[in-house]
This record gives C-alpha cells, structure tokens and sequence, in this order.
C-alpha cells in the first residue's frame, strides 16, 4: 500500500528530483492504481492565448507544495486511502485539432480502460471533449460539474470550427457523452458575444449558476446544489482556471475580470459533499501569463488536490 | 448603423489586427459617433512610477477581450445603442508639463466640439485637467465623480508646481470646471502626509466616502450616493486603477495596500443607476508593472466597457 | 526631536536618494531612537525557494509609497511620536545556519541594548528564532504573536536539523524564551504533513486560530482574542507573508492558495488594541517571486507601518 | 507622393497613437504603394513554443523606434523611394492548419493581386508557404533566399503532418513554387535529428551555407553569394529570427546556442547588392519570451527595414 | 585613507545592508574625497522609455558585484589611489525640464565646488547638460568624450522644446561649455530622421567616429583617437549604455540593434591612456526594460569602475 | 541497447512528458550505462545570488531543444555511442553546507561506484567539491578543467568558512583530490579583491588562461592547450555559465560583464580533440535571473551535450 506515497518533503526538499504531481511515483502498467494524474498539453484549442501545452509541467513543478492530509476533509490522507499515481502526458499534433482530440481520447482511455480514475491537466479547455469521450466508452454518459467563467457551448468558432476551447460542451451534448439533465455549470460571468449567450446552455439542458446567482445564495448553498443536481450519476469535473478571477490566477487564456477569490473557490469545493467523481480535468492553466510567482500553477495544483480529496472521501464514505 | 461595430471575435480571432479598443472602427472626422475612446498618453505628471505612457496602447490590447453585450444592464448591446470609435491619442510634450496640458485638452477638445462623448485612457492622473477644462468648455462645470485611493487634491508638488497627477482636482476646483457641490470621491485610503489631507477635499466641498465607509455602508448604497450626489448635472467620471486592491491592480504608479476586489469595484460600477455621463477617463494603468497577465489592462478595458454601458443605459432610459 | 522623520515625498520625489525605510534617517550609534527596523536577510534556512536574503531592501523600496500619518490610528502622525531611525542589516553566513543565527543575534542585541525595539524584515523565517534569543536576553520570555499559514513547529527538517523556516517556534518554546500559555498563531490554513500537524502547536501550549476560524469569529474578535491572550507581558510580533492570499503576496517562499486579502490582512492589524510590541518582525518577502508591481513588498512595508502605528499608539496610551 | 510618410518621431513622440509599422499609414484599397508590412499571426505551426501569434503587434510595436533613412545604404531615404503601408493582418484558425494556410495564402494574395510587395510579419515559419503560393501564382516559381538556424525542410512532423513551422521548403520544392537552383539557405547551426539532416536540403536542389561556413568565407561573401545565387530571379527573402544567436532574439520559437550577433546579422543584410526581391517575411518573433526590453521584436523591426531598404536600393538602381 | 573602502564582500555578503554604490561610504559634508558618485535619478527628458529615473539605485545595487582592483589598469587598487564616496542623488521635478535642469545642476555644483570629481549616474541623457553647466563653472569649457548609438544634437523636439535626452550637446556647444574643436563622439549607428543627421555633429565641430568607423579602425585604435582629441583639455566623460548592442543592455531607452558587445565595450574604455578627466557620467540604464538578470546596471556600474579606474591610473601617473 | 535513446521530437512534440534530460530515460539500478545526467541543486553554497537550486529543472526542461546528432563531431550520434540515462538528483540540506557536501558526495559515489561517468548539473560551484571526491575515490586525483570567469580558489569567506562556490579548487588541491600540474583554468576576467587574485591558482600549481589570453592565443589554440596539459590523466571538466557574457548567460549567480559569446564558448568547446573525460559538471544556471527566454539554460543543456559528444567522441576514437 506504501508504494503510492508523495516523497515527504520533510525529508527531501521539495526541489529535489524531476517533479511529477506531488512527487508521487510514475504510473507504469499494470500499477493497482486508483486515480491518475495526466498531462493534456494542446494549445490549438485557443481562439486567444497560447501556452497552455506547458501547463501540466507548470502545475506538477508548483504541486510539490502540497501535503498529503487534507484538513478540510477530516484530517484524510488522501494517498493512504486511494492509490495515486502520474501517468505522464497524453499526445497531441499541434495546429491538427482532430488528430490531437483522438490522440488525448486515447490515452486517457488507457486509464479508463484499467479503471482508473483520470484527472487530466490541461491544455486548452478543448481537452474536455475528448477525454469525455474516452470516460463514456466506460461509463455512458456522464455528470458534468463544470466550473468555469465562460458556458464553452458555442456552436463553432472562425467559419464553423467545432473543436475550439470555446465548444466542447456543446459537442459533448450534441454526441450524448453527458447527461445535461443531470449537469450544471457554476460561474459565468462578463461580458457577452450576444443577448442569447446564457440560453444556450439552458437549451441543452444544462443547469446554470452565474457568478453572480453563486454569491447571493452562498457557496454552502451552490455546493449543496451540485450535488444535488448530479445525484447517484457518474461524475465528471471539469474546472477552467479563469473561473477565479484574474488576481488570483493570472495565468489563463481567456481571463475575464471579477470572479471568486481562491479562498472561496477553496471553500466552495471543500463544501462539495461525496459524489461520485468518475474523471475530472483542470484546465486552461498557461504559465507564461503566470508571473514568477506561478500563483495559478499553485492554486490549480490545490484544485486538484482538492479532487482527488473529494474522491477520497467519497470512497472512504462508499466502503 | 452598423458600421460602429467591434469585430466579432467568434469570426476573427482577437490577436488577428491592430488592437484599437474592442477592435473597434478608427474614428474619422465628420462620423456620425456618440462617444469616442481617447489616449491621453501623458507620464510626465507622475511623482512615482513612470510609463502610464503605454497605457492607452496596453488598454486596447487587452479590450479585445470584451464582448459588446452587457448582462449586468438587461443585456443591452452596447453599440446598438450608441454609436462607439476609437479615436486614437492625443499628443503631449514629455518633460514640459504645461504644453502637455495644452496638447491633450486640444485632443479632447476635438472630440467635444463634435458633440461626442470623450472617454479617456491615461496616462497618470494629471491628465484628468486637460480633459475637464476641455469638456467645461462645452458643458460649463461638471460634477465629478471620481474613483481613487488618493484624493488627488494637493496644492502642489516639488516646491509648489501646479500640475502633477497629485493635483488635477484642486486645479479643477479652483478654476470651477467642476461643481464641487454636486461632486463625489470615493475609495480613498491608506497612510497620509498630514492629519487634514482627509479635509482637503472636504474643505474644497467634494463630498468623499473612504474605502472604509463604503464597506460600511455597502456597495449598493455608494452607488445610490452617487447618483443623488450628482443629480441631474453633466458627469465627469474618472477612475484611478489605484482604487483597486493592487492584487487586482498592480501596474499603476502609486499602488495602494488594502483596497477592494475587482469584483467588488465593478458590482459598484454596475450599480450605479443612470446619470448624464458627459465625459469620463480611466487613468493610471502602467504596463510596466502589470506582469505578464496584465490584469490591470483587462480591469481598466472592463471599466470602459462599464462606463460605456452605463451611458448607453441612461441613453436609452432618456429616450 | 525632529531629527527623526521620513524625507517628505511632496518635497522630494519617491525615487529619489538611497531606499532606506521611508526613508528615515541612517541610525547612528547613541541615538536617541524608540525603535529601528533591521534587516535580517537571510535564506539559508528556507526548504523551498531562495531569495528572502534580498527581502530588506525590496521593502525598504517599497516604502517610500508610505506616508506618516495613520488615519486608522486617530490620525497620529508615527513619526511625532516615536523616534524611528533604519538601522540598516545584521549580517549572515550563507549556508552556515548556526553562525547565521549568532550573527543575527548579535545584529538585533545591539539594538535591543540600548533599549531600542528592533523591528526586523527578513529573510526567511528562521531569523525570529535569533531575534527573540536577543530579545529575551533583556525582557525574559515574551508573548508571541504570530500571522502564518503554517505553524512553523516542525520538530526538525531534512534528517532532523534543528535550524530552518519551518521550526523556530518549537526552538522557541523548548528554549523558553516564548511564554506558550500568553502566545498565539493565527491563519493556519491548507494541507498538512500528518494528521496532527494541528496539533503540534496546541502540545506546545500556544493558542492557534486557523484561517478558518478567523473568518468565522470574525477580524474584530480575532484581533480582541489576541490582545486578551497577550495581556501586560512583552509582545513579540512575527507577521509571515504567506499569511496572506498569493495574490496579494506572490512573493514569498512557500505560498498557500485561499489566505485572506490585503484588506483583510489589514483591518486585522489595525483592529489590534494597544499591546506592550517590544519586537517584531515581518519576514519571508522574495523580491524573485514578486513580479513587476512588487506588490508583497509594498504590503510588507504597509504592515511594518501598522505595527510601528500599533507601538506609537500604545506608547500613547500610555503615557 | 508625401501621404505615405511614416510619423515624425522628432514632432509626435513615438508611444502616440496606434502603432502601425514604423506608424506608416494604413493601407486602404486602391492606395497606389509598392510594398505593404502584412501581419501573418499564425503559431499553429509550432513544434515548441506558441506565441508567435502576438509577433506582428510586437514587432509593430518596436518599429516606432526607427527612422527613415538608411546610412547603409547611401542614406536613402526609403519612403521617399517607394510607396509602404500597413496591410494590417490575414486571417487564420487556430488549431487548423490547413484552412490557417489558405487564409493566410489569400491575405497575401490581395497584395500580390496589386502589385504591391508584400512584407510579411510571422508567425512561425509555416507562414511561408501560404505566402509563397500567393507569390507563385502571379510571379511563377521564385528564389528562395532563407536565413534560419533551421533548413526547415522535413519530410513531416508527428505522424507526417504536412504543414508546421519545420516544413516548408519541402513544401514549397515539391509544389515546385520555388527554383531551388536559385535558392539559397544560410545560417544552419546545432545538434541535428539525423546525420543526413544537412543532406536533405542539398538533395532538394538548394545551395546551403551553414552558421560555420558563414564564418570562414566571411560576411561579405555570403553577401556576394547570395547575389550570385538568385541572379536575375524574382527573390522571396525569408528571415526566421534564429538565425541570430539567443542573446540577440531570446524571443523565438526554437532558439538555438551559438548564432552571430545583431551587428553580423545586419552587417551581413546590409552588404546584399541590388536583387529582385518580390516578397518577404520576417518571422518567428514571439513576445512572450522576449523579455521587458523587447529586443528581438526590435531587431526583427530593424531586419524588415533592412529589407525594405534593399527594395528601395535595388528600385533606384534599376529606374 | 582607509575611511574610503567598499565593504569587503569576502567579509560581509554582497546583499547585506544599503547598496551605496560599491557599499563605498556615504560622502558627508567636508569628507576629503576626490571623486563622488552622484545620481541623476531624471526621465522627464525621455522621448521614448521612460524609468531612467529608477536608473541610479538600480546601477548601485548591482554595483555590489566590483571589486576594487582593476587587472586592466596595472592591478590598479583604485580606492587606495582615489579617496570615493557615495554623494547620494541630486533632486528633480519630474515633468518640468527647466527646473529639473537646475536642480540636477545645483546637485553637481556641491561636488565641483568642493573640488570632486562628479560621477554622475543616470538618468536619460538630459542630465548631462547640467552636469556640464556645472563643470564649466569651475573648468571653463571642456572637452567632451561621448559614447552612444545617436548624436544627441538635435536641435529641438515636440514644437522646438529645448531639453530632452536628444539635445544636450547641440545646447552645450551652444553654451560654449564644451570645446567642440577637441571633443569626440564615437558609436553612432542606426537608421536616421534625415540624411544630414551625421553632419550635424560635425557642423558643431565635433569629431565623429561612428559605429562601422570604430570597427574599421579598431578598438585600440579608437582609443588612441580619443586620447589624441582631447589633449590636456579637462575631459567630461559621458557614456550613454545604448552604445552597446541591446543584447548587453536591454535596458535602455532608445536601443539601437547592431552595437559592440560588452566585451568590445569595455576593451576600448581599458585602452583609453591616461586623460584628464574632471567629470563623467554613465546614462540611460533603465531597470523596467532590463530583465531579472539586471545585466544593463550591471554593465552600467563595471563602465564606472572603468572611469574611476582610469582617473586614478591617469593621478598616478600625474603626481 | 537502444532502450537509452532520447524521445524522438519529431514524433512527439517536446513539451510533452517529462522533462528529463533530453527526454533521456531515467536511470534504473543497474542499468548498462555509460554516463548519467545528475542533478545537484544545491544554491547555500552562493555567496550572491540563490536559486541555483532549481538550475537541474531549468536545464533540463530546455533541453528538448536538443537533438542526437553532432555535426560538429563528424555527425556523430552521442547516444549509439554511449549510452546516457537520467539518474535524477543528489540531495542536499538547505544552510547546512557540510551535510549538503555529503549527500552530493553520495549522490554521485553511487554513479561513480558503478562506472557510470556523472555529469551533473548544478547547483552553485561549491558542488563540484563534493563530485571531485566521489570521483577521486575511484580514480584518484584528476587533472581539472575549469571553464570560469572567477578562479574559485579563495581561502575561506565570510569569517574563514571553508564551503562556498567561491573555494572549492583550493579544498580540492588541498585534499589532493586534482592533479594542479595537470590541470588548467580559462577564462578569468573582471575586478579583483586583491592583486593577487590571479596569482592564487598559479601558486596552488594550475595552468591559468585569462579571458584576454584566450583570446589573445585564439579559441583553437587554448582548446589545444587543454588538452595539451591534461595528456592522458583522467580529466573532471567543469564549467561555471558566468564564463560565457552575462548577455548569453544572464540567469547565473555572480555575472561578470565583458565575456565570451556563446558562439566562442561553443567554438572553443568543439574544439577540444579526444581526452579522457570521467566527470564533469555545469555549474551556477539560475533560472530565475533568465529572463522568460531561459537562453542560460539552453546554454548549460548545449554545454551538456558537447561534454556528452566529446566523451562519445574520445570514446570512439579510444575503440
């Protein structure tokens, strides 16, 4: 069981030795894992700023600042209860969109195949879809708990493109790989392309809480909604960086003034109570808009730590 | 109608063309516009950090964000309501502080005479007095309200020169350009030369709420403030990016420790119910000290758009 | 009793002489001074990044945005009240921790001597252990207060060294040159080692207030609890900049996403009864992680402002 | 004559107003010039590192530091020679290769379709071959004149992708939209994939002179091959800017150790007598790894100037 | 003699306490010095980048990295030669010229009086022209040694303002404080505004070696020149950093691409023999455009210790 | 035995995975190999500036740069000549020099142990200490190659303290762990502490080429001294990135202006004919002086690869 540990940085510092996430150890085939780190480095989802290819190296470098107890979970050593590891990158050809969607399918299927849970670093938002669709040759269609400041249901980009940052979830729908009935998009806010902007997302079905609706009836209550709108349903979440605002992760595509503090996005994922996360993504991290500080590697190293909490506890909670 | 249009950037990607604000038409003389953007590209009035002189410029690379639809004002398409252009910068004379003062009022000064509405984009504070003799030219004196952490109302700078970013409002009171009984400063904060610089603009018979009482009293309610402070006057409105928290807002001259959150400032702005903006400026962003996200850019671009908005939502209540 | 105040920056621009503190007056041996900040600069003792040996002098640049009169301290003018001169660096051993401490002892004795509180900007936060070693030469033991996201209580690091940023208050204690029972940590926040992290410090007898904790009995209790917790003993104040969010301070050694504001941060302070502050230090600023704005220094300057407001309003009281 | 002049640095100072190369006048349909700067952001291309898509404002940005005439050139006054203006940009698709290279090829195309030389700004070097195409179509198969650390002339990338920065010469070869035999590559330096990397070039039909030979045969009889090597031919002069070691252009896709400096560089631009230039690009020139001083987007600036200059030398010699 | 030493930074680390240029002593009134470093911290004459302002501290602090004996000169200890101390800055009033030049003059006019070699550190080049008004007091007219990219003679910019970095020398020989008949320019290089840019200088009387002239005659040879031009005369000394390649020193206001590097540089400035220089000064280091390496301050400050090493080899040899 | 190759860049885009060195595989105990990259990130050693201890990451992740093939070495593949793996780092106790000393000496003994050449990658200079240990435990002492601008061979700093990167060639000639008849020193320029600087490695017994004599004999020359003194001794080559231009190398701890350029450095590398290489380091790459370019850690990984192709060379030619 003690083969999954991060190196204690107590021990090692933590700038010591190549940093996979956390510094926990490679996956290599075969491991008895129970959740995986992986890469998704495409950029040429972009329709604004590139960068994002280097994204998962940036957030595994700023990751070795985590610790594995989770206080706000009951004290839980995440890596105690569930079996995690850092499969490395999926592929991508960059300026090809169709050939990176299949290439980023395929390994994280290899994941999914072996029944590990995915938990991609993006890359673009665009990941999303094909790392959708490998999760619903699995498990159907899924859950979507999608955090972000923008819906990301455009119906094309430039002359029609369907694949873009700006279009996965309208394709996910579209391909019937999520459940909108059972999904719900928290965040929203800015400026808009049209007046009909907020409907789209309704009309596919999906459940909207705005940055705005999110703050007046409290993040208790959004968290409560979450899981309320995805019931006993297999999970997927998906969290775009730009959902915090600019201040506390600069280093995004597409960012959009005026949005949650990291601390309440902390608090707000920490309110989440156990669903059943299936596969998860955290994207759009791009660290050469980051500053020195890396302060949005950090935060979304956190953001995933937090998910991998939250499906520990949910495990913890199932057994 | 429709030549005043930003370009669309689900069709031409943002990065494609020279960045005018929005990607909006360059104005030439005789178009039939509304209001119309404005560098005032002026440094030499700054006691601390130089190269506001970039402002304008990095403003307008980070506006390509923005979308022309407002879903804090009922979702209004801002330029369906008024006619928008981007007028390029006025001139200055770096080092000589006087002829500068001359160049950018006779810049605004063009756009006045055309009855258009001039939105400024500094440049460091000082700029604000060229732009307001040029608009009491037209309108006679104006009420102010006036966004800041400092109050901007010393009597002089360096041995008692007159013009300075430290200066503009005292300047403007004593050449009764604005109406100081129908004016407003909100936000100031942080540590103080003397133990009356608060009277200052009190003495001078601005009405000021501190960053303190507008915590205090609440954000709805310094909007209702204001709009009862200014009552039906023409409104000169001026924002210093130095009223933000410098987490949100680090590339200005003088940032100030402990000021709101982007998300705040603009839940303010958009609460403010329609006035008779007449002229307004948005001043003191410095890329220099922005960082690679610029942050402060896309804030100050926001606040244009907001300010543009709310004169498109009191245009259309006033028809 | 003039001979003490910072050069006046509407005479004399911000950039200009040589950056001490505000620029105050260069202490002299036998001046006839209150307190005197003291640059600790030293990294050597930091697990993660370097670069806090350049931490004194990116304050001191940032002060000069500092002005000497404190609006939340009854309008005092600091500098009237008290007699503050920069009393430039104690002096360190790169990679030699012991003889760094010696050294930062001796440099922060020859203030405390002569009665002079000593007012230290690090470095990393291995140099409060030295300065309180100084500082209970001639109190005895003090009352700490302590701003941190971590607790720094570790028993040792990297094969058990007794010396490094993440254990001087367990040195502390166990030296007794710290009073438990009157000490207290506040803002304790993210991951942990091991499931009794916590607890460390409760064994050791301090009180601690996570972050979470502070938000929900409010800033006003928190401040209340530590005056009631200090009581009449000597306070030595050590204020970490990680406290804070990264977004507000990126520019530190071991960021910890989802801290408090700025203003938060400083209406803590502020809130802060009169204590008996014999020492204090504001440490763990790194230029190299600051970017551009240089934001965590200009905070790091503001709270060195409000601690000195917090000892000239208390030497008030009590006079 | 006189409308198309760039600006006046001595009269308005060089951050006034939008900058258009060297703030030239915008090209408007019908307007009687000879060359026009045409943007090319496209970073689709990319092996490495994306960014180049914000190269043609960079670039624009730094060209208001030249001036118009050229002591290199007898002190040819360049705009009083030839009629130049800012295109602006072509169009393209993120993440769409293909369709990136037909808009771009169609951006060019309007120039060429006019009679006006188009002087395109990268963008990665897979714009090239769009602007070749558009070149050949009305000037049939042209001379290559290549500077690049790179030959760029591979087979295919990531599972034989046709279209990338590092293919298209081969491109252009097997189009037969180049004369090979009037083609001339320099600058070829640095570790390579495989021992016959150097060969591909040579068996295409191209003349190379790589980083080294470049050296011991000396600039000016590079320069004088150069001539020798295209003769008589219509010229397509392509310029990737690491060719020049990283020092001078750190801001570059895929930089490469050991290049000549910006002063061989030039020198060596500089020494080239009058040929048939019908079209060129200058790429690869990304600001996101440039730095604050922005060199390499000036020197990128200073070589289109250049180039320019040997238009303008070549059309006096040849009136 | 011994009060006059840097800190010895094998005994106290570089970073620690204030850096003084060189952490020399800090000149106090009546100190028996012979040379004073004195910072002209004004950029109100930039026409382009500004922040030369933050020039002199950020050219002390890398200062730090000297040592006192110079290999060049003989193993030359030039602090044991020369008594040296840190004057502080001369004072400003940032946008208005006039003034400014007062100040700055007033500043260096203490040092001459006292019969100290002022070594000014800008700063744009505006400050030398007081520094000259207060040379010529004591020296009468002097010969002026000057080592830049441009000319600096231009007769007036923006409407015929007096005073800018681009007109210092034209004033000065029109003051007939230099001695045009045995003074130098050397480096000119670049494109120019009109094509008897070059002659300008030489009609004031100037010698002018440019850039390619002083490659084409040499390093040693250019130095020889030099020293034949300005005879016995009293030299002022003025080196403006973009004379060097933007590689060296990126941060600069104008950066002119295609300059000697660093190490050309300062070969020639170590072949000067001895002169008789009574003034000097080392402008237009800019921090904001120079990078995190601060290579330009670094630079900036070895070419002062190349001045201060050459006055105190040419006193040796005097005495 | 072609498990030891490095990922193929034109199959796989080189921002993907993990950024071992080259994308070399790791090294596993046990594994047939021939020499390993081993990173020691170790920066108490730094008398200036810190954060060398992220110098092994840095390097490594721009060294997907780099390809197999040697055209400079007759197109030699390195890796089908020897097989290179990369083993990770030594470990160190940040501010505890002599443990730190300890753990690199056991780091690199188990490579050495093991006939595995060690070319590490620092970390600050004080880590070649430990590396000559672990290297003359198995070979005995070893003529040195020192490529520096500072001799490193200072008795003692600050107070006598014997580990420093500014000491560690004393230690080694003292310990009699390098053969001083053997061994030689390049590249020493730049102001000095004392006269006799220069003459402490001459008395110590190492051969010394200054910078100025390096260039005075020529780059073929000086390689062909190299070799000329190190004969057939096993040979431990070092070299300090501050030897190179602070304009090719910012991103190093003590920059010393005035250097070769990075053509020279690599030229004079090339150079070197077959000599036995068992050890080597490169040494002070501090990424967070690099600039957002990261040309210093291009250069160290360039710097790498040459060590790598002349020990594939001499190994070849020693068949």
């Amino acid at each position: 069981m003690n083969g999954f540990l991060p190196v204690d940085s107590l021990d090692s510092p933590r700038f010591v030795g190549l940093p996979t996430f956390m510094r926990l150890p490679q996956a290599k085939l075969g491991d008895p894992i129970d959740a995986a780190i992986i890469g998704l480095p495409c950029d040429s989802g972009a329709p604004y700023r590139t960068g994002a290819r280097f994204g998962p190296n940036s957030v595994r470098s700023m990751s070795v600042m985590l610790r594995p107890v989770n206080p706000y979970r009951d004290n839980l050593n995440v890596f105690e209860q569930i079996q995690v590891a850092d499969a490395g990158d999926a592929s991508v050809i960059p300026g090809y969109m169709e050939e990176t969607m299949d290439r980023l399918q395929a390994g994280v299927a290899t994941l999914v195949e072996n029944k590990i849970i995915p938990i991609g670093i993006g890359g673009d938002h665009s990941v999303s879809l094909p790392a959708l669709r490998a999760v619903a040759e699995r498990h159907g269609p899924v859950a979507l708990v999608h955090f972000d400041a923008h819906s990301d249901t455009w119906p094309g980009y430039f002359g029609g493109k369907l694949y873009s940052a700006g279009t996965p979830f309208r394709r996910a729908a579209e391909e019937e790989i999520v459940l909108p009935q059972s999904s719900i998009q928290i965040g929203m806010r800015g400026s808009l392309f049209r007046p009909d902007d907020v409907a789209q997302s309704l009309q596919l079905g999906f459940e909207v809480i705005t940055g705005d609706q999110m703050f007046e009836i409290g993040l208790e209550e959004t968290a409560a909604c979450i899981a309320r709108r995805v019931g006993k349903h297999p999970v997927y979440m998906t969290f775009d960086l730009d959902f915090v605002d600019p201040a506390c992760a600069p280093g995004v595509q597409t960012p959009e003034a005026g949005g949650p503090s990291a601390r309440e996005t902390l608090s707000l994922l920490r309110s989440i109570q156990p669903i059943n996360v299936v596969a998860a993504d955290v994207v759009e991290t791009n660290p050469l808009y980051d500053g020195p500080g890396q302060i949005t590697a950090l935060l979304a190293a956190t953001i995933v730590h937090e998910i991998l909490s939250l499906i520990a506890a949910s495990r913890k909670g199932l057994d």
